[in-house]
Formats: C-alpha cells, sequence, structure tokens
C-alpha cells in the first residue's frame, strides 16, 4: 500500500515534469514567434528582510517591477519594505513569504541556506512552476576561512530545485556585493552568472538582470554550474577583506 | 625503530618549515627595505608542452625571463620551445623536467592533474623552497557536464603543496584562456586571482602576472581559495561551449 502510493507519486512527478518540459517549450516557441520574453509584473522575495533581499527588492521596484517583500512574519516584511520606501523607492510592500510566493510572477530566495527546506517545503505548491531565482550562497565562516556548507545535491540552488521540483529554478545574482544594492545613488557593477536546467527561466533571469543599469546576465550553463558560483561568492568575501572592498566579478570575452 | 625515524622526520619538516618562514619573513624585510621585490630571471616549466605550457612560455619570454620549457623526454620538450620560437619568441629552450625545476627561479607546473603525483616527487629536492606556480584545473569531463576530479586537499594546488612541502606554492594563471596565450599578436585580457599561503610568493607571482601586457595579479587569499579558482576554470569550460567564446574574467571593485 505505502508502496504504491510511493511509485504513484513517482509516477505524478515525473509526468508533471514532463508537461512542465514540454510547456517550457511551447511558450520558448510561442517568445520567438511575438518576437520578445514573457515579461514579469511583479516579484515576490522569500527571506527578503537581509540586505541582498531589500537590495535586489530596491533594484528592481526602481526598474518598475511590483515587489513583495515576504517574511516569517508579515510584520517584519512591511518594515523592510518601508526601509526601502524611506530609501525613495516605491512600488514595495511587504508580506508573508507565502504572500510573496503566491503573489510574485518570479520568486526569488534571499534565505541563508540553512533556512530553504523550513521555508520553501509549505511553499511548494503556491510556488508551482514558477521561475524561482536562487541568490544562496551556502557560505561558512570558520577563522581565517570562508568555505561552502555540504548540501545535498552539490549546491544551494540544485537543493532548492530538489525542494521545488515543478519550479523552474535559475540560480543567479549570488556575486553581486549586497551593501552596493542598497547604496541606489551609485551604478553598480558586475555580471550576473545565469545557471539554470530550464531555458525559459535562463532567459527570464537574463532579462532580468538587464533591468538593473550596467548589470548584465551571462548564461553559465547547467544548473550543476552554480557550485561554481556559489563558491565565486566564498572567495569574493576573502578578497572583500584583504583589500578592503565591496568586489563582484565579470566575464570578459563574452 | 620505524617510529623513531617517522618522528624524527616529522620533527625535521616541522623545523624546516620554521625556518622557511623565517627567511621569508627576513626575505620580505629586505625587500621592503630596498624597495622593490626580489626579481626572478629565469622560469621552468614543468609539463610545459600543452598550449597552456607553450602560451606562458611565449609570454614571459616575450617579457624578458629566461624559460626552460619541461617534458618528460628532454626532445619533447626542446620540440616545443622550438614551436614557441617558431612564433617569433626568443630565451626559451626545451628540456626535461628535472632541468626547468633544477634552472628556473620560478617553477610553474602546467601538468594535467592526474600526472602531478608521479611528476613532482621526483622533483622535491630540486624545487626546495621555490617558489611553485600551480595553473592546474582538476577537470573532470562528462557527458554535457564539466566537474572537478577529486582532489586530496580540495585544490589541484593544495596537493602539490602537500608534495613539495617546503616550496612556497602559489595558485595562480588557471583562468586565462590557453589558446589566447599563444595568439602572441592579440592583447589577453582578464585577471590572475593569487591564492597562497606564502607572503612572499603572492607578491611575486602578482608581479609576474603584471609582465604581461594587460594581466593584472589580485590576491586571493589563503591556498585554501584556490578551490574556487579552479572551479571557475571548470564553469569557464561551459560559457566557452554556449558562447563559441575563450572567457576569463575579472575581478570589478578592486
Amino acid at each position: 500500500m505505502a508502496i504504491g502510493a510511493l511509485l504513484w507519486h513517482g509516477l505524478w512527478v515525473v509526468l508533471a515534469r514532463h508537461v512542465a518540459s514540454l510547456l517550457d517549450r511551447v511558450r520558448s516557441i510561442l517568445e520567438q514567434a511575438i518576437g520578445r520574453a514573457y515579461v514579469a509584473k511583479s516579484i515576490g522575495i522569500i527571506g527578503g528582510t537581509g540586505p541582498e533581499g531589500k537590495g535586489l527588492a530596491a533594484r528592481f521596484a526602481m526598474a518598475g517591477f511590483e515587489v513583495i517583500i515576504g517574511s516569517r512574519s508579515a510584520e517584519r516584511g512591511a518594515e523592510a519594505a518601508k526601509e526601502v520606501e524611506a530609501a525613495g523607492v516605491k512600488k514595495v510592500r511587504g508580506g508573508a513569504n507565502a504572500e510573496a510566493a503566491a503573489k510574485g510572477d518570479i520568486v526569488i530566495i534571499t534565505l541563508p541556506y540553512e533556512g530553504i527546506h523550513e521555508t520553501l517545503q509549505p511553499l511548494e505548491s503556491a510556488i508551482g512552476e514558477k521561475v524561482v531565482v536562487s541568490t544562496v550562497a551556502p557560505l561558512a565562516f570558520s577563522p581565517g576561512r570562508v568555505g561552502l556548507l555540504p548540501t545535498q545535491r552539490g549546491s544551494a540552488a540544485e537543493d532548492i530545485q530538489l525542494l521545488l521540483p515543478l519550479a523552474q529554478v535559475v540560480a543567479a545574482f549570488q556575486n553581486l556585493a549586497a551593501r552596493k544594492l542598497m547604496d541606489l545613488a551609485k551604478p553598480l557593477e558586475g555580471d550576473v552568472i545565469v545557471c539554470s536546467d530550464h531555458p525559459t527561466g535562463v532567459r527570464e533571469v537574463i532579462d532580468l538582470a538587464a533591468m538593473i543599469p550596467d548589470i548584465r546576465g551571462v548564461n553559465g550553463g547547467a544548473l550543476y554550474n552554480s557550485h561554481y558560483v556559489e563558491g565565486i561568492t566564498a572567495l569574493l568575501v576573502s578578497v572583500n577583506r584583504i583589500h578592503r572592498v565591496e568586489a563582484a566579478i565579470r566575464v570578459v570575452g563574452v
């Protein structure tokens, strides 16, 4: 009985993946036919009350998106939104993570790695097949060393794909300096390396990155490669400490 | 008896490391006193007959260094040197790996990861306390994926430090496009991220990188971080395939 249910669930997941993949292709063909990518209108940020979440909220709201900053408590989400508005940005509001997951056309994850399991599992059905951007770098700080925490699948982004099997998980935005994201007067610099197994997701997130002035999305291949990009975040923490800067990276020759 | 010998060897290694570290500081103080870094005159390249080895040989010979391209067979080393000379570069000669190890003020390793143990162990005493540059990225190619081979210590460079405990191992030059290194008419682009536990080695290799026009060395911290830099090489292979380019990376904001 239990084995039967398990097999049934497995079959359902495989079938749903195939349907999602088919829909992805249909959407891709339609996009090419109409000559532009599907444009998201709203962005929900899960665990968005830290510097990375608030910074991305501010930059995307400035680019014209409606942004919902999600948090475990709706109150903390609302507070974070007020902070962003106080910096002179409109169209940002706060709420519970469930609201950000439900209302965002694109969902951005800015949780610490340790929190992804607990926070994302209850949001699986609200997120469904949406494009989910993992900005997570599973950093492990120890004296004189910045390591990466062990993950289930090799990277935080792959673990998020495991938690949200129907979503189009795209790893991106791990390497931008969080503090510079909130310094709205200054232009940002750096490339956003975009890794995913979902072609439509890759295109949407490259378009999304391009909405921030001076930022460029670069296709970095399969989600598997997100491990390397998360490693760059760890490397940049060391570079920042040594040089007392907030560095980012750029891919040259592309 | 065996345990006594082992302890004695261990004690000797620890003592030698302390003496090396002390000499490193003395050299560093002297350098600051005379206002410039110790300048190497010759470079030996171990396993230098591939594109990376010949490319670095050409670039450093153009910068005025005397370069010895080493190979398992002295003949193959000499052939590689002739190829580089045919491209219009002087001051390059070939020989056995042992000669490159003995005669280079700085030793550069351009071996495939699989070859480091067999090749470097016999060279330990010839290399001694020299600055050893690991350009090795332990790439594992499989269909649709570029991974990193498992290493003993976390990276190829750390494994080389394990094989050459007295040497000043510095990880660098993994991310420059090998084919562009040999295209001498065109300027290179990209940063060389320099990781080492030896401060003098870091400075020498940053100076070395600066000898190639348009290339900059960036201090990337401890040798531990070489894991991330070797990962960037794997990522760049994917980026190159997707975009049909020969990309490199640059650290911006430093």
